[in-house]
């Protein structure tokens, strides 16, 4: 089942709602970045994220360097945004 | 206490015993792609180099999409290459 690319009003209105996010790559994604005590805390966040990745069947792009985490959501099977994204952005908003 | 910063030539006789990586960053830094089978195997692995990383308190530039992972080794200390990166990507290879 094809997934739905979001019209760039339906996805202005869902940043509404996930303030600690930024739009990137020509608003095909959005981003958040996280700053963490140390790269024990950091991993400790990536764990909890990297579950509800698998949960949600929606993985992230994303990078870290110790006790940075940069993370990248888009859907890659509409190019571009899909209430997905939204969904494992407020997941992940809700673990910190 | 410094860490010494590895002389090219150095570097480039060290390059030889990990031939999976390559020189990045005008060889400030050596680079390997890793690919798996799926999220959680990729996971497995970068769970097993995030421990090695503490262990050795050394923690690699890093990013994940899905399945693969790409990994960045670099000493910010010395603003390049030192026997660290050498030491972890050896240990990084012995995991695959």
């Amino acid at each position: 089942m094809a997934i739905a690319r979001l019209t760039p009003d339906e996805a202005a209105s869902l940043m509404h709602e996930i303030p600690g996010w930024e739009m990137a790559r020509d608003s095909a994604a959005i981003r958040r970045n996280f700053r963490f005590a140390d790269f024990s805390a950091a991993w400790a966040f990536m764990s909890r994220v990297a579950l509800l990745a698998e949960v949600q069947d929606h993985h992230p792009d994303w990078s870290n360097v110790y006790n940075r985490v940069m993370i990248e959501l888009t859907t890659h099977d509409c190019k571009g945004l899909s209430e997905r994204d939204f969904r494992l952005a407020t997941a992940i908003d809700a673990l910190v």
